[in-house]
């Protein structure tokens, strides 16, 4: 199996289900038991905390454990509009989030707040001016995704940082869950005030998440209750899930040192083969992308025929981001750059991790260029 | 060790956890991708669907998974009252329920909802009655908890669904937490439109819950995103966590089935041994009671000094909820009740689960008496 999804999920790393197991069975206690059992559960969780701040640079009091990105990216928005809606209604995103922004400032909207969507450029870039020219008295939000899903593109979350240091009564938030572990990014220095992760993006298992609070920061909860973490998250805590979270981002960190030219060396290989195919037009762009995303249309080819084609071959790829993918709807960050429909209908992600090796991207670029020839010509027939 | 906090979290079972292990390793992939490793995942989700569905005697399509109790009930009560809010703004709720509840109550307050809190009588029951007097025009919906987490009292559920059929606007929510696996009850039957359930609570992992929601009602979710859930709560699914609650709650009714006696014994055992020790006042009801929980005071002893005190004998119990037992507030359910407050603030929970033996509920009896007797004469010197 060549696996070339893991921008949709990743699998758990060995030595991160060892963790999860061990946690659940020996230190099952619920956190908040006043007693020994909830007593160790609490330290193991502590010390993930701990752990997860280190790697990401913040204190630990600024690190909140969540069930997943889509929850930390819910939380993140709505927390901040409906805990600061006396100051304003005004917030500013871009056209090209994951579904968990673009939705939930969807919802917003219904509530009565006004929402501006920055568009990219031709190559998927939103630029600090862009976001600037829409900055008003009344915005309190400014959500920025870091390394788009779809496409891989980085945006300018420094200069858009610094940019916002002028408006000091609007917040700052970053997905970060596709840059995590493959490209940095500090917290503090670019201006952030909230930012989110996911663990199964990096190897953890799935259903567990955080939240970069900065110190300060006031969110209204969406789960209320027994005031845990910090009362703004409450809900008795999956602390094996958040040991394992806290082991995948480690692992994650320490294989992106060993590991980094050989992912480079991987996709660069799968560039440059898949370049040659004369159906394909790329659209990854060279400069400012992570270095993980690959994302290519093929020329009068639809794009779930050719998965399955390549799932033949035991290859897995992508169309879109995950969770759109059922709905075969054309790719909204290619729609934005501009890319025209019937080329955003045939877009497909090749996401590689770490272990991904030099020879898979050959072996892929082969099957993709094979598979591409053969689909032509039953197409052609 | 004799572990007696099972109302906090309970220990996951062996061949859950190998579940999960299983379904982490082997099936990782996405639900929501296209390809094979994405439709395994999927086909296992639903299985775990349709296998709750089955146990709780519902649609499939009826299940809604979550991160847990907290969020199900964030989910039920918040997801109502900002759908239903155009329909009405008055909510009835009871003074006893789980702070999940109460304190998503308090939160809509703040959003301009009218929140009515029941009380209980002396014997900590909330009569229909009681809450049909309650009932306006503008009452969208009314939440009570099914088997009280801190006593152990069952609330006429069954009498409530069927005062409120002649109130077809206002849905009825139940906090079935406590209850499942150990108090039956039929959704369809007592007219519940919304019932929550946790995994870790029935030998599942942390981090797992579900929402039953039945056909037609509509919600606000707290997550917008990709759509999973059907709409009503996005975010990539907890595939293994799913499979592994599924199983747990399986087990949980087949537990039921054979050690349901074992329990009531060694809750008899324990019942009629404390009873006999002078310092204390038991709280939990003769009649309308779970099977797992029993509450009492111990008089003149600091409930926190008791816990510690059998911690040293490898006994495990609980002051209050395990979420409220770190702020060392008096339980709030026995101060609605009329427990004076010193006696509220001695109470310890014990809370038992299929695998507590009568051998161990004797034990624990007898520790119990010579920790009161022990810690008795000390506070007399
Ligand atoms: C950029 C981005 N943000 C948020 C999410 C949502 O994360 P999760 O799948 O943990 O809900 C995803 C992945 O689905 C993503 O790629
Ligand atoms: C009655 C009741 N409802 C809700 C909850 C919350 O569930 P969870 O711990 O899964 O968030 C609990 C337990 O904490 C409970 O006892």
């Amino acid at each position: 199996m060549i696996y070339l999804d893991n921008s949709a999920t990743t699998k758990p790393y060995k030595e991160v289900l060892d963790s999860f197991l061990k946690v659940s069975e020996d230190f099952f206690g619920n956190p908040s038991s006043l007693h020994k059992i909830g007593g160790q559960a609490e330290k193991l969780l502590q010390q993930a905390r701990s752990q997860v701040g280190k790697l990401l640079n913040v204190k630990e009091t600024e690190i909140l454990f969540t069930s997943g990105g889509t929850e930390s990216n819910n939380l993140a928005v709505k927390g901040i509009a409906m805990a600061h809606r006396e100051r304003g209604r005004h917030i500013i995103t871009t056209s090209i989030e994951h579904a968990s922004i673009h939705n939930a400032m969807v919802q917003l909207e219904s509530l009565g707040f006004e929402i501006t969507y920055v568009k990219p450029d031709g190559n998927g870039f939103i630029s600090a001016d862009s976001i600037g020219r829409e900055m008003r008295d009344v915005t309190i939000l400014v959500s920025v995704i870091h390394v788009n899903n779809e496409v891989g593109t980085i945006q300018p979350i420094e200069e858009i940082g610094s940019l916002l240091k002028k408006y000091p009564k609007a917040f700052f938030h970053v997905d970060f869950v596709q840059g995590v572990g493959k490209v940095p990014l500090d917290f503090y220095e670019a201006g952030i005030h909230l930012s989110t992760i996911s663990g199964h993006k990096f190897h953890g298992v799935k259903g567990t998440g955080a939240l970069f609070i900065k110190e300060g920061v006031r969110l209204s909860p969406l789960f209320s209750g027994g005031n845990q973490e910090w009362k703004q998250r409450s809900g008795t805590e999956n602390v094996a899930g958040m040991v394992a979270m806290a082991k995948a981002l480690r692992m994650t960190f320490e294989q992106r040192k060993e590991k980094l030219n050989q992912m480079e060396a991987a996709m660069e290989r799968l560039r440059s083969g898949i370049s040659q195919i004369k159906e394909i037009t790329v659209h990854t762009p060279m400069e400012n992308r992570a270095p993980h995303i690959l994302n290519f249309s093929i020329k009068g080819l639809k794009a779930e025929t050719f998965v399955h084609a390549l799932e033949e071959k035991d290859i897995y790829v992508s169309t879109t981001s995950a969770c759109s993918s059922k709905k075969k709807a054309a790719s909204k960050t290619l729609l934005a750059m501009g890319v025209p429909r019937d080329e955003a209908e045939s877009a497909i992600r090749v996401s590689l991790t770490y272990s991904n090796t030099i020879e898979e991207a050959e072996l892929a670029a082969k099957a993709i260029a094979e598979t591409v020839k053969h689909l032509s010509e039953v197409v052609k027939k």
